[in-house]
């Protein structure tokens, strides 16, 4: 494919293209044209189309976009059409949900590992996967190829563990810490942050009142 | 205050803002230059002039921003300067993890109940409040004045859940629910989609090793 230096901005909505081109597959369509998207998604045909060029579109025109190739196209940009290892760090109620998504498995990423500092915690199976203790975890990363880890601990501990993770050859962290990660430039970092999201929605819910009380 | 139209993606930003002065609060800092913040935050100096000027601007030149006075200012633009009443909706993993997160509650955002279709799961409780029946909602949303709704059940389920939600009353959802939900134009949806966020940490890895390679 050639190189293009693509936005952000693009980069970020991707997903949700794949998302709805699978639906799509999933409905056992074969073709769409970027009008029928653009109302499914509620964006603009426009939109789609200048999205879509980034990546010498993949469109005829008056043909519409052919969904399978669309998709799968998408997923290679995405790094979906090859595997991802994966471990989680803590296994309370968040690593547990994300442990039991099995979409992710669907998508390429595998879960290797997952990791607790509660002892009560030790062996138990979350989908095959047994939890192991914090203090195995350097040798684990030792003897496996591990790309991604999920942080889903509390924010005192993330900064420590994320740079243990580093020196030991993590390059990419999935952060659900409720804290920003310092971490060198090549380490690549992923934030979830559930409070900032709450706190838009309810920025908007107060905006919404406001309006009409006016 | 008065009123502007400001922009999504300073709105975007406030969460931040608010988590680092929040951190500083704690430390017992009372006042900090936007140069110091923009170090601590990672973003320039002229972006957090610019962002806060939105509000009228809470600093002095010369003299900085006092911490307490520019928390509390920012937790009014976003609503948390009065409570917001929620339930959970799919007591699952995710739906457990949100309940037990106790910085919620200090955020102004009560938890007042948690739904589940599954039988085993009735009279459970989590940190005080026990697990009802969803053919209780109804009755429940009738008795009590519930503002948002966290979402936390199958895709499959979404979109019918989310419209009885509305009809009851429900103005927010907070949707982790894995596609999109069409609802109508009053209500508020914010989503928070696991496996978009697992893609772009994808792709930023592939694009990386891209690099590499080189």
């Amino acid at each position: 494919m050639e190189e293009r230096k693509i936005s952000r901005a693009v980069i970020g909505r991707l997903p949700r293209y794949y998302r709805y081109l699978g639906d799509l597959m999933d409905a056992g369509v074969e073709r769409i044209s970027s009008n029928d998207l653009s109302k499914k998604m509620n964006v603009t045909a426009s939109q789609i189309r200048q999205d879509l060029n980034n990546f010498g579109g993949f469109g005829q025109q008056g043909y519409g976009y052919n969904v399978k190739y669309l998709y799968t196209e998408i997923g290679k940009i995405l790094g979906l059409d090859r595997s991802h290892n994966f471990i989680i760090i803590g296994a309370g109620n968040l690593g547990q949900a994300l442990a039991n998504y099995a979409s992710f498995e669907k998508s390429g990423f595998l879960l290797k590992g997952i990791f607790d500092v509660n002892p009560r915690m030790e062996g138990v199976s979350i989908r095959g996967i047994p939890v192991r203790m914090m203090d195995d975890l350097k040798k684990f990363l030792q003897e496996n190829r591990i790309e991604i880890a999920a942080l889903t601990i509390p924010r005192s501990k993330a900064k420590e563990v994320a740079e243990m993770l580093v020196e030991n050859g993590i390059k990419a962290i999935w952060n659900f810490a409720h804290t920003d990660l310092n971490l060198p430039k090549d380490v690549i970092v992923e934030s979830v942050h559930l409070s900032d999201s709450l706190m838009q929605l309810s920025y908007n819910v107060s905006s919404q009142k406001a309006k009409k009380e006016k």
